[in-house]
């Protein structure tokens, strides 16, 4: 989502900033309600690892086992005037699909539909056609419409009795953190940055507090939530810190989050799927905007990443009654020139 | 000296960075021999807080006590198409100089004088006339020819025995430090930065691995080694790290160096002459070749700066046989906002 020519160029030095809302918000149900059952083989997923919003797919897929159910296509990290493409697969076309362009996947949904192309974004195999890019929804239906397909030992993202409070947890994270860190770096001035980095740090420095005694955010098992909050995290030191001048402190600079974050990332099903190299090249080579001269730092030292966070001494049950995830499926492991 | 319109936005783009030479080069000598004599209340340094060059004799004359000797004018951190001005005095106008930009001093001295305007520059005057903007050699004649004029109790910033060590030292931290900074930020390109970065870090790590156990650069006592690192240090996190995509880690995170600066920082004469607001409107706001949007970050937070640095457990002479100097004299001292 983040990451369309559409909300990072195009409308950058709109005021204020402003997340579009997804157009394509069919669901794909267990019913099959919109027209889009559940079905194993029948979708494909589409994400660039560059960006938050799409990387909430890739670890709930992960976590939950559905790469056997849902395949998987990466489009490159960095987009042209017609957005994102399939460049890193042989000749240019999601071998799949068999599209250069993901707007291709949108065109056969709706002709000449005018606004951005988003990941993550699902497409039925058969048809070609875009069925969401509901960013929001994706993943919490991953967590309970996609339940026959899951792996065994596969955890409950979106358990029933928390949902209300995983909900408001989230909230207040995507408003401050997920979208938080867009409004501050893409601010069409000095007051809209100063309200989104106050807001931002005041935010960060409340997670914080509720994660010094406890594991996980809700409950003491890994949910949605955690995903939300470690995609843009993940992200924080690599490129918001810098090039979207949320810059108070390093993420390293809070024990309780560096260590929360180390321990999401050494959990199987995080950080296997993250790819640094992916998220600075993005960043800093499609938003022009802001960084003209497209020059992708060397920093941070990521070395630290790997290093003991000591998290399990909170206890907590990871993967509840459940499971971690086997290993990542062949063709989809993170090359090395991404890893830390 | 740094942050003249021709180096940052106008030279910006050319391959390699190249810092342009001193075009005044004249001295001001205790013998007078390029005709400016070393004389009580003659001359008047222009600086800018922003401008880690400038700093240097900033840092200088305090430690010399040569405040009531060379009085001091300062320009507006922000530039505009005439370069630096005088725009913090009341109507626009230096009140000694009678001059609203420091390029009239300039073009007292040289008609049409196609080159920049830099700081630091010294001023005659009587004349009006640019005496010299030679900024690694002013700081020098500070030291060791104004001698008659220091307070009593001022430190040898250069002492004879040193020289040749302190010269080797300083050439290092010029290449890759001082300048380096420069070479990253204002890079034409992802090689040329890559090789600023690897080289600006490898200098630092053997800067910190010296200061790891002798709390100043060469001897036992601060000279003008520590001054020219310290001018580019106390500005690292603040805008080296992310303007200029400094950003292996933060000068906070290197335990020697974070120590050494901060011991610097609250050594009488040094710190009492840094605005971090100056410096960090300067850089963000002049910059529009590498920060287009002109938005200055909040961050970093200062509030470490002030802190314990424990380096007096090194033993270390700061003065010498000296002592510090005294408070800053009024009207000299940094606003509120430059401070921690």
């Amino acid at each position: 989502m983040s990451s369309t020519p559409t909300e990072s160029n195009a409308e950058y030095g709109k005021k204020p900033f402003k997340r579009s809302r997804s157009h394509f918000a069919d669901r794909i149900t267990a019913d099959g309600r919109d027209g889009w059952p559940v079905e194993a083989g029948r979708y494909r997923l589409v994400v660039s690892r560059a960006c938050p919003w799409a990387s909430r797919a890739l670890v709930a897929r992960r976590l939950l086992g559905l790469e056997d159910a849902i395949s998987l296509a990466i489009a490159d990290p960095i987009q042209d005037d017609r957005s994102w493409r399939f460049t890193l697969d042989p000749d240019g076309r999601d071998p799949v699909l068999g599209i250069r362009f993901l707007s291709e996947a949108y065109d056969a949904r709706e002709t000449g539909y005018p606004g951005g192309v988003s990941v993550p974004a699902i497409v039925d195999v058969p048809s070609g056609k875009l069925v969401t890019n509901d960013f929001q929804r994706i993943t919490l239906d991953f967590a309970t419409e996609w339940t026959a397909l899951h792996r065994p030992g596969a955890p409950d993202l979106y358990p029933g009795p928390l949902r209300d409070e995983i909900d408001e947890v989230m909230e207040g994270i995507y408003r401050d953190i997920n979208n938080g860190v867009y409004r501050a770096g893409f601010a069409d001035g000095q007051s809209a940055y100063d309200d989104a980095y106050r807001t931002l740090f005041r935010r960060l420095d409340q997670v914080s507090e509720r994660l010094a005694d406890q594991r996980y955010l809700v409950g003491d098992t890994l949910t949605e939530a955690d995903i939300r909050l470690f995609t843009t995290l993940v992200r924080f030191d690599a490129v918001y810190h810098g090039h979207f001048k949320c810059n108070r402190s390093k993420l390293t600079e809070d024990p309780v989050l560096w260590a929360y974050i180390r321990d999401l990332y050494q959990t199987p099903g995080f950080g296997d799927t993250v790819d640094f190299d992916h998220i600075k090249r993005h960043y800093y080579q499609v938003h022009t905007g802001i960084n003209p001269t497209g020059i992708v730092p060397l920093g941070p030292d990521l070395s630290g990443w790997l290093t003991a966070h000591h998290r399990d001494e909170l206890g907590g049950r990871p993967f509840g009654d459940g499971t971690p995830p086997g290993p990542v499926p062949r063709g989809e492991e993170v090359p090395p020139a991404g890893r830390p």
